[in-house]
C-alpha cells in the first residue's frame, strides 16, 4: 500500500477531552510512518479542508502533542458548518477532492456529533461517486451523548462528572443558607434534545448524600402544578430544594420554555436562560428565596474535572479510527462498546455511518422516574461509570497549564481560493 | 483558670474551605481540653445561640471533624441576622447570656464577614455592658475579599482559582467556537461591592496563556461605548473575546445594570443577571453571536478546585482564634499578614473587631488598569500567591465524597422559647 497522508479536524462544540482524541490519532497515526505520512489537521473543521487551509501536525513535538491529553476545547479549531447534499451541489466535494489529491490525502478522520457525522458520510462517497480513493471515519465526540449504537460519546462522562459534582457542591450551600435565606436552588444545563445532562445532574443525590433534587428533563413537557407541588414538598421536608434543568425543557405545547416571553433591557425575547425562569416561577408561585446557575461553555470546558473514563474512552476512539482506517475501512464510526456493568468493561467496535449520521439517542423513558422528576436505578447503573477516576491536568501558579499548537499553516498548492 | 465551654457559629455566605476553620477550632478546642471543655456549634449562626439550638460537637469522631477539611459550605448551617443596636433593645443580649451561663459558654467564635464582625463586636461588648465573662473573638471568612487589615480573606482564595479557570477553561471554548458561531463570552461573578473576584478572572489571562478579557469592575461606572469599542478591538484582534462582569456593576448613574429594566415572563423586574444583559447588549450593538455563563453558588462552593494557600489559611485563623481567646482576648480577629510577596509568606497577627466590623475594603484603583478594563502587576502580585496549590477532596464512584455531620442537639435547659 501507498503512503498517503490524512486529514483529521474538529466538528460542532467542543469537550473538555476533544483533544485527547486529537492526540490519540496524533500518537497512533506516528507509530505508523510506513502508512501515514503526516497528519494535516484542518483549521475550523472541514472549512479548513474546503478553504485549503491546512494545519501540519507533523511540527510539533511529541511534548506538545502530549499536552492535548490535558487541553480542553479544540485545538485546530472547530466549526458549525454542514456541506450540501451531493445532487444539490457538487462543488463543494470536487474542491475537496482537489485539495485532498493535491495534498495527498488518504484518509480522513473526522471528530465530532450528529451532523458532523453526516459530513463524514458525505465525504466517504467520493469514493464511489468521484473515484477519489480515500478512507472516511468518523470518530465520536458530543457531550450531549446522543449518538446511536456508541454505549455512550466522549465528553458527555466528563460533563457529567462536572454537572454532578456542581450540583452537590451547591447544594451543600443551599443547604446551609436555608434557614434565614435562599431555599431554591436552580441549575440549568446543555442538553437541547436528549436529557442525558439533566440525568447525570441526579448522581448528586445518592444514598451516601441524600439530596432534594427535582429534575426537568426535555422527554417531559413541563407540568407546572405538579413541579410546584415536587419543590415544595422537598423544600417542607429538606428546608431547600435544589433543581437541574435541561435548557431544552418544553412546556406544555411543546415550545421552548426558554422563549416564554422573556425581553430584556432592548426588548430582545430571550435575555435569560429556563434557570432563570424557573427560579423566578417558584419565587413567584411559592414565595421562596432563590439562587440559579447556568453554567454554559464552563460545564464542557472543565478540563479540570474531567472524568479518567472519558479520558480512556476519548483516546480509544481516535486510536481505533486510525487503525480502521489502516484496515481500508470507510464510512465508520469506531463505537464504545459496554459489555459489563458491574465490574464496568467496555471495548471498542465498529458502527457504520450510515446508521449513525443525524440519528439522535434520547434518554430511555426507563432511566426516568415514574413522576417525571428523577433518575432510575437503570439509570445510575448506566451514569456511575461514566465520571468514574479523576484524571487533573498540571497546574502552575495555581491555575492549569492547558497547551496551545504552533499550528503551522501548510504551504498551499492551489491557485483558486474557495468560498465556503 | 477555670474550664469553660465554647460557642462556634458560621454566619453569612458560606464558602468551599469555611468548615476547614471549624474543624481548625474544633480541633484546636480538643488540645486544649484542660482549658476548653466542649464546642456547642449554633445551629444556624447566632440564631442557633439566641434560640439556644446548640450543636455538640463532642459527639462527632476525630475522623468526622477531619472531614471538614474538604467539605464545602457550613456544617452547622450558617445565617444572615444581625443583632439589634444594644441600646435600642437589649432583650436579645439578655438572652444570650441566659444561654451562655446555662451552658458555661466563656468562648465565642463567630466566622464571618464584614455584618458577621458587627455582630461579634456587639457580644464581645457583654462583658463590660453585663458583666458576663467571655472571650469573644471573629474569624475570617468572606469570598468577598473585603474586610480591612488582613491582607486576605479565607475563602477568596478558592473562588480566585475557580473563576480564574473557569474563565481560562471557556476562553478555550470560545476560541474553537469563534471562526464560524460564539465569538463572545461573558463570565458574571459575584463581589456586588467590591471587585476582588472580577479582578481574579484576570488572572486568566497571562504570559503564558494571552486571552483577549474585558473586565467589568463594580468599582468602575459602565460606559457602553467605550466597552463596545474594547470588545470589538478583542474580536478584531483575536477572532473572539471574553468577558468577566461583576454582579455589582453600576451604570454611569450609579444604579445597579442588573435591574436596568430586565423582566421576566410574570413581569418581574430582574430575571437574568447582569452576565445576560451584557452579553445581549453586545449582540445587539456589534451583532456578535455570544454564549454567557452566572456561576452563582457554584464559585464559592467548588471544594474540588480550592486553592490549597486558601485551606491552609483558613485552619490558621481558626486554630489562632482558639489560641487568642486562651489568652484572654476578647473584641479581636486573627489577621493574615502578608509578610513577603517573592516569595510568598504570610503570618498571622490580631486585628481590633472595632477596626473590622463593617468597613469594606475595596478594590484598590491601582489594582485596575488605566483604561479600566484590566488588572495591574500590582494586582497580580497580590492574586497570584493566593490560588497557588490543588487540595482535591477525596472522590467515590467519581463524585467528591463530603461530610454531613450528626449534629447531635444539646439537651435544652431554658424553659422559656426566644422568637428570632
Amino acid at each position: 500500500m501507498p503512503k498517503r497522508n490524512a486529514f483529521y479536524a474538529q466538528s460542532g462544540g467542543v469537550t473538555a477531552v476533544i483533544n485527547v482524541t486529537a492526540c490519540a490519532v496524533i500518537e497512533t497515526a506516528r507509530r505508523h510512518r510506513d502508512r501515514i505520512g503526516k497528519v494535516f489537521a484542518g483549521r475550523n473543521g472541514i472549512i479548513g479542508a474546503l478553504t485549503e487551509d491546512l494545519i501540519d501536525t507533523s511540527k510539533e513535538s511529541s511534548r506538545a502533542i502530549a499536552g492535548l491529553m490535558h487541553t480542553p476545547a479544540g485545538a485546530f479549531g472547530s466549526c458549525r458548518y454542514q456541506l450540501a447534499e451531493f445532487d444539490r451541489d457538487r462543488t463543494q466535494y470536487e474542491r475537496l477532492i482537489e485539495v485532498f489529491r493535491a495534498h495527498d490525502i488518504g484518509y480522513f478522520f473526522y471528530n465530532g456529533g450528529n451532523d458532523s457525522a453526516d459530513t463524514c458520510l458525505k465525504v466517504s462517497r467520493i469514493s464511489a461517486r468521484l473515484g477519489y480513493p480515500i478512507s472516511a471515519v468518523h470518530i465520536p465526540k458530543t457531550v450531549d451523548n446522543d449518538l446511536p449504537i456508541t454505549d455512550c460519546c466522549p465528553g458527555f462522562g466528563s460533563v457529567a462528572k462536572y454537572v454532578a459534582t456542581s450540583m452537590r457542591e451547591a447544594a451543600f450551600d443551599v443547604a446551609s443558607m436555608a434557614k434565614t435565606s435562599t431555599k431554591i436552588f436552580v441549575l440549568e444545563v446543555m442538553g437541547r434534545h436528549a436529557g442525558w445532562i439533566t440525568a447525570a445532574v441526579g448522581l448528586a443525590d445518592d444514598k451516601d448524600t441524600p439530596i432534594p433534587l427535582v429534575l426537568l428533563f426535555p422527554e417531559i413537557r413541563f407540568d407546572e402544578a405538579k413541579f410546584l407541588a415536587q419543590v415544595d414538598a422537598g423544600v417542607k421536608k429538606f428546608g431547600y430544594c435544589c433543581v437541574g434543568v435541561s435548557e431544552g425543557l418544553l412546556n406544555a405545547a411543546g415550545g421552548l420554555m426558554a422563549e416564554a416571553g422573556t425581553k430584556d433591557a432592548f426588548g430582545h425575547a430571550q435575555l435569560g436562560g429556563v434557570g432563570p425562569l424557573i427560579a423566578s416561577l417558584v419565587k413567584a408561585k411559592l414565595g421562596y428565596k432563590y439562587h440559579w446557575a447556568v453554567a454554559d461553555y464552563l460545564q464542557r470546558a472543565a478540563r479540570h474535572l474531567a472524568s479518567k473514563t472519558d479520558v480512556l474512552q476519548s483516546y480509544a476512539v481516535g486510536k481505533a479510527a486510525v487503525e480502521l482506517a489502516l484496515k481500508g475501512e470507510n464510512a465508520v464510526m469506531p463505537a464504545i462498546l459496554r459489555t459489563s456493568d458491574k465490574p464496568y468493561r467496555w471495548k471498542i467496535g465498529v458502527a457504520p455511518l450510515d446508521k449513525i449520521a443525524n440519528v439522535e439517542k434520547k434518554l430511555p423513558r426507563d432511566f426516568i422516574s415514574a413522576d417525571g422528576y428523577g433518575i432510575t436505578a437503570k439509570a445510575r447503573a448506566y451514569l456511575e461509570p461514566l465520571v468514574r477516576g479523576e484524571d487533573y491536568p498540571p497546574f502552575k501558579g495555581g491555575l492549569p497549564q492547558y497547551v496551545r499548537l504552533k499550528n503551522v499553516a501548510v504551504p498551499r498548492k492551489l491557485a483558486a481560493a474557495f468560498k465556503v
